[in-house]
């Protein structure tokens, strides 16, 4: 006759009204996946499992609404940033990092900076000005300039969750979505990334023998920890976190991973891309019910219609004059060609990011201000994950950039680089081409890397011998297909040393 | 350029301090698996592992109190009762049913009835009695009758989360730590358990195909949220959440298991583990440092003292006397032994589960009564924590009920058992032993529940030919050792279909 926790008056019915908000979301979690399998299954792609999520959290979301459920219910549907950014974006980004075939991201690495921090800004700026411009000729709601451009950078980041999570499932060529994944990721990198945490793990267990029997759970807690000790590190330091986290995971994948036993391999990808599968889907479910019961001011239709326009302008902006400056610096069979360019455009998808960004403005700007920049973001968020989103697949077929028949092209290009870094300094030195030389240099010590990760990292920081590592992490990944499913086996993305 | 979070002002500050909190628990949780590691290779059994993780969140929280952290870091390591019964509490619980060895705990299941039911009450109203005597007799502060029972009612439930945590450590003879663990589980048991749910999971996954390649992570997706889902629909039709979850575990292991995929079983075995592992070793730390951080009433020395002397008292009534009812009618050879009457009583340890309840009494009763009985609580948590657990071991070697050793004996009396039950009717019927007839009945009920099995449930819940299932089910697990760590192997506990 213990006491039920549920005997205590108030705090018990506060626990059964989050049990009811718990039950309501697990409910749509599970109809989520099950509805994106169904999907798959018959190769519709016009309606991704994001834009699915999404619908789903809308529609019990407006249920919710017109059927009057309790306050205390409804609390646990409110999209809380914190939550976001603490609980669900940290295990997205990790096994992005994790899953990530390091080639493609390295030999774009130039190219992927240029997109995130020069594009980014461009587009930020391009977008904050045509809204105030807008404003002045009393086309739209005029906001003052500087929330013009806090609404810019607002929505010109585009969304990494977004970008990834429709992405993989197109299987899209890997050269286009290590460009588009590593420049909404490095929207984030205002600062130099902490990656020492993910080092530290390497050398932690290939010193520690815990890969021997019955440590394996031991084994898996503190890998499982690591991670989510680097992203709160570095977010208490008030750094990036998400930067960090990324290369957190493209570390421990590279280097502590090879020190765990076999059966710990096996259980941490599956662990990691479990966990990465619930808070996915589950951020797309939160912001569709969250968008469905907060009050929105529909009032400025205006400025929600013409703020789109002119984000596409901006994203234009943005990617066109980045790429011309990309292909500036590189030989000809490694140009970024036209089609990339427009699928890059189409591409900029805008999501959880945005939402949760948006949500802090509608507490911080006066006279309703964030109210209206929150609509807009919302309005463009449902949009583009569900129209751009719903289309991508279509609009890349289009193009010719989807699929698995790249890949060839792509590995044999890196290849190519590697023979084509060395000669291309006996060009002459005008002040154009000394530009062009600052750019090449900083392309070849992204190439030296790998280097250095043969011949000392991975020595050091494994167990393993150097030369066989290198022939796993460099020499295989061109073979390696797209996986063309999030959601498929467990060993798809593992990283399995012979 | 994105905006990072933490520039957006106070939010971001927020964030920031989050960041911090979930940082510093993490390096406990570090900590305490590391030490737990190290005392567990050096065989040191007088700190178990719950005690130390206790110790590591008491010595930071006090580190913490003395330094002046600042409130909003301190905020998150407030024991929220809530966040302890909605995510704390239900991996364990089911970790503890999936990981069960069905047969002692069912072969038991008539006295642990009687020890979690009748036993409890007996010892909620002897120690609210003797409390509310201590105060009339004003050796002690006098608390009004229906708050000692409340008192009473509150410390008598043993705790799950600990007994747990400290018998598996030390492995124990089976007969015993079903009885123990049942018991405490059972507190809890004043409703009906829903484990509709567990069925249900059976029947998706044995018709949905999803063992097939590829589908893994959706299998196992959909397996790890099922057991939330039931302690939340429990939840929230206020019913008891713990014993639900329980025999979800139960019957998801029996049945829904062999429905899956080789790999998803080796999977979320390891799954479920971890999780509890860490909520286990989480619950520890975080009640130990709030217990630093908290607000205590340390003047009623006394109440604290004669409140230990009297919860002895009631433990040992309790015991005792449900002992004899169930040793009553039970044959010779299948006895409770008085060494075991002892281990039970010096086990009734109280842990997260009446540190939670005593944290809402803190705000529900007046004149500060809820202070004493919260501040009464946390000193009986610790020391029977530190103190009772430490000396478990020692207590359990000197009575000599550790070990393998037993496991034999207790499979044998199983099967004895088999054959008992039908001759035993033939005894004379006076009213004594109408009574005793009316317990056998029951217990008879219990054992006839393995042949419905056999027959009936595990054909038609798993794919499985039910004469193979009987096999493992029943027939293997006398062989099993008792798992000597909960951190060892992965597959200690995994049910391995030939």
């Amino acid at each position: 006759m213990g006491i039920s926790p549920a005997e205590l008056g108030s705090p018990g019915k506060e626990q059964q009204a989050a049990g009811v908000g718990i039950l309501l979301q697990i409910m749509m979690l599970v109809l989520s996946f099950v509805v994106g399998h169904v999907l798959r299954r018959h190769k519709f792609y016009y309606l991704p499992e994001a834009s699915a999520s999404l619908l789903i959290g809308l529609i019990v979301g407006g249920l919710a609404n017109i059927s009057d459920t309790e306050t205390s219910i409804r609390t646990w549907f409110n999209f809380h940033e914190e939550f976001f950014f603490l609980f669900l974006l940290p295990p997205i980004i990790f096994q992005s990092g994790f899953s990530l075939s390091p080639k493609p991201f390295f030999s774009n690495f130039g190219a992927i900076v240029t997109f995130a921090i020069l594009g980014t800004f461009i587009a930020s700026v391009v977008a904050g000005v045509l809204v105030y411009l807008g404003g002045l000729m009393y086309v739209m709601y005029g906001l003052p300039f500087v929330e013009c451009l806090m609404f810019g950078a607002l929505i010109s980041a585009t969304d990494p969750v977004t970008v990834l999570s429709i992405f993989q499932e197109l299987g899209t060529d890997m050269n286009l979505y290590a460009l588009v994944f590593g420049e909404s990721v490095l929207n984030d990198a205002d600062n130099v990334p902490c990656v020492g945490v993910g080092f530290t793990s390497a050398l932690l267990f290939k010193y520690a023998g815990l890969d021997i029997d019955n440590l394996q759970n031991l084994e898996c807690c503190l890998f499982v920890l690591f991670p989510y000790f680097s992203y709160m590190l570095v977010e208490g330091l008030r750094l990036s976190g998400i930067v960090s986290i990324l290369f957190t995971g493209i570390v421990m994948k590279h280097y502590t991973y090879s020190n765990l036993s076999e059966n710990s391999q096996q259980f941490v990808s599956a662990f990691f891309h479990l966990i990465s599968s619930l808070a996915e889907t589950f951020t797309f479910i939160y912001m569709g019910f969250d968008i469905a019961m907060e009050k929105h001011s529909w009032s400025h239709v205006g400025f929600i219609s013409f703020s789109i326009l002119f984000i596409g302008v901006a994203r234009a902006a943005n990617v066109f004059s980045c790429a011309f400056l990309v292909n500036l610096v590189r030989p000809v069979h490694r140009q970024v060609p036209l089609k990339h360019q427009k699928a890059l455009w189409y591409s900029g998808l805008r999501g959880a990011m945005a939402f949760a960004l948006a949500l802090q403005s509608v507490h911080d700007l006066p006279e309703g201000h964030g109210q209206i920049i929150f609509t807009a973001t919302t309005a463009i968020v449902v949009l583009t994950v569900l129209l751009i989103g719903g289309s991508t697949g279509t609009m890349l077929e289009a193009l010719q950039v989807v699929g698995d028949g790249h890949d060839g092209h792509l590995g044999e290009s890196f290849e190519l680089n590697n023979g084509y870094v060395a000669p291309s300094y006996n060009e002459d030195g005008t002040a154009g081409n000394r530009f062009k030389m600052k750019l090449k240099e900083f392309q070849k010590s992204t190439v030296s890397f790998s280097a250095l990760d043969r011949n000392y990292l991975t020595p050091f920081f494994t167990s393993q011998n150097g030369e066989d590592e290198e022939e796993h992490v460099f020499g295989n990944s061109s073979d390696e297909p797209m996986p063309s499913s999030r959601r498929g086996g467990f060993h798809g993305h593992s990283y399995n040393p012979t």
